[in-house]
């Protein structure tokens, strides 16, 4: 699995990202024209730091069409079909553009090997890349004998590599590393979301930091607690509710009241 | 594969999808409160041939908003995850849900042979379904060694049947028809439009008639006509503005001014 | 203002949502077909209580798929443009129709007074009433001096009402009702979501229980606490993570772990 | 009403827009990695020249999701409440800030007079003016009077001016042009669209010339041919299917059958 950046380069992200965000953030509250706000935030009469200052205070109240004027365009390769059918159910604020098993015909099809079988006992893992193997062997043969490649693919694995250009707005690359990053995830998709993380990272220390399991803003862990083992990033809903009930409790029998604020 | 329409039944469909299309296309253009407009037509003061000719005139006029309050639910079973990847790139007006082969560890996993497979000589129709059959067998044996169903899955064949439940409003069935239904589609993908198409008719012969490829409303095919061959639904987009050009070059030829209209 | 639930009817509500939700909910996880499954759920073999266990866990879950399947049609009447031009910026799993001020050419143009005018004193009241009369009488002048109504328009104040018809899942209808049930929420729109609330609640109190502020779910409030008041229904989300924190400092204190489930 | 377009730059238009673009569309047909198709393309190995030709055939077919990998963001200054009460219909592919009317306390509110009242007859502009010179003027004294500015807004007309900024992908640029351009929209928001299209055009000349009314793709009008004139751009799609007829019957009567291609 590969994933670039390919779009924002960095000078784009520190020049124009900040501003725009900044800009479509001040035009709600200002009677000032959006096209002199971004001049300001461009030419330094708004320092980056003040802007960063309004835009994360945007951001963790959830005001969330400020983040989708600017978006990010991943080249992601040799990914599974698993990874791209889960992939693409995420709809909003999203472009894909992906190979076409359709269309293609692949000369040299590659597939993956999950880590639960690369780690499994020598002769199981021989049996699977073999099984593996010959499916894309037998497609081969298939176009060979004059089957349509939109039929060929009927052999093709869920192992199989593909490749995609994603392109996301910064509110849906948010909402997806929430689900995708939590150690809950689905090991291939949870890879993916890191190494996007890294390049938005890359180009930008200050809005990767924004990716990050759903649990992180939230400040607990909102997924079945009856799992076999709990992730130690944040403490679940249920014993962070449960240590302010206690609190309350506690005040109300010695007589005290808590200020719900 | 199989189709049917969970929902609406036949007399939800007569008693209430007309009076509400027909209610938010009237609510634009009146003064008259939505309720009272729905009241009229579904007491028989506005009679259903009425509803229809506002309906249909709107429809056709492209106003899509008015065919979005009305949803139809259909229960897909047998199709493959080849259809169901490309399915659900579809976003606009549309719910999916679908068999996770993450959290289902099949017991009894099933496959589709395409029609050129089923039509080719014996031999290669045998390998086909032995190399199906070896490969959904070789995950059973993975999930008995012990793999997680998530990775033992990455063996199952594009080929492997699926099941979904789809909910799409009118306008998303009319614009996924007209793309679908078009003699270019993919085979399986037309197939499950035409029983959609069906349950729609049985249920709304009215509603029925608008699901069309797209050269039924257009007049005429915009797909590519350097294709091998050109279906007869409708002649070609170069043929039919060329059949125009022609005559206007005719007209001016002999002193006489087409009028634009 | 006025709301009433023109789709679904108690019946169909009865009959049909709760046994759809589940055939989503179930399809996923299950081997049955999807007819199978929906017909256990109509016919009784699958209780009521049974598939309302189900579906609670499911929303509480925030698997949001499954509630996009089931869709409510109001029609909204007496509104101001204010609250319409809000309203109709919520974008996912909704549709609306409303009255055109552009088309329409009013004969009775009315408009709504907000409870802090007819709360003043007297005399701006009858100050605000008499402008407003006033621009929806020039509103009329304007028309029958032949100018064309999409600009005898630009007269007419924010006041003036409107009418929609407004279809939305259940999804949307939660995501809204978090937002627009929130005691900090515009009053005109918070009225708006009252009213849609009790029409849900009366064909389905299971279904209608979960549009609620989204502090209910959440556990907390998350909006800005600075404001000058905190409404009672959730502590601060400050407070309630403060709570536990203290908890875990005290109990490290004392040599002790706080297990983080 | 002033457009500017904030993003991107023609530097970056010019260096990344087309090969994002180029890349999303060949990553479809090729086996290449789509970092490789993109280097290629910005680094001359495929000339701007053949990346155009791809680009314009694919956006002639409609495959629009390519064309979802690039936005532009515009500022939109000192448009009516009329035209963003409108312009928030559009949803896909879109995002939009505004200036909130709820929570700025406007010092210098403005309006627009539109073409109608300004060529009117001097005493009724000069009562329009009035008018709302005088609603404004209201606004200011009920916040004066400690009248909140989410109600003293009421007074507020149509014609007040307003802020936004807005970020389209190109392919919500394409759709709402053809709607917006033609002659039959409103006259503010096609004028709107019209320097939309003038920006786009200046940072890419190639993309921009995309922005068009719906006919020019289409080959033919299809509005309401009922209307009192028809605007010389394309003719009627009744007119050009009819001489398709015509030409048709002519072959027939001739004994000849024309190529449905």
């Amino acid at each position: 699995m590969r994933v670039r950046l390919l779009f924002p380069t960095p000078e784009v992200a520190a020049q124009a990202y900040l501003p725009l965000i900044y800009t479509a953030c001040r035009t709600c509250y200002s009677e000032l024209d959006p096209q002199e706000i971004f001049d300001r935030a461009t030419d330094g009469r708004v320092t980056p730091e003040k802007q960063q200052e309004l835009v994360r205070k945007v951001i963790e109240s959830g005001h969330g069409s400020t983040i989708e004027h600017i978006v990010f365009t991943f080249a992601i390769s040799g990914v599974t079909r698993t990874l791209s059918h889960q992939l693409v159910r995420h709809r909003a604020g999203l472009a894909f553009d992906q190979q076409s098993q359709r269309y293609l015909k692949y000369r040299e099809p590659a597939y993956m090997v999950p880590g639960s079988i690369a780690d499994a006992d020598p002769e199981l893992r021989e049996r699977f890349t073999d099984a593996l193997d010959d499916s894309l062997a037998f497609y081969g043969e298939l176009l060979e004998a004059g089957i349509p490649g939109e039929d060929a693919r009927f052999v093709m694995p869920n192992a199989t590599r593909t490749n995609l250009v994603m392109t996301a707005n910064l509110r849906a690359l948010i909402h997806m590393s929430g689900l995708r990053l939590c150690t809950m995830a689905q090991w291939e998709i949870r890879r993916l979301f890191q190494l996007i993380r890294h390049e938005v990272f890359t180009v930008s220390p200050f809005l990767g930091a924004f990716l990050a399991p759903k649990c992180v803003p939230l400040g607990y862990c909102d997924e079945d607690r009856n799992r076999d083992e709990h992730c130690p990033i944040r403490p679940h809903k249920d014993s962070v509710l449960g240590a302010w009930s206690e609190k309350r409790a506690a005040a109300k029998a010695a007589g005290r009241d808590l200020p719900v604020r």
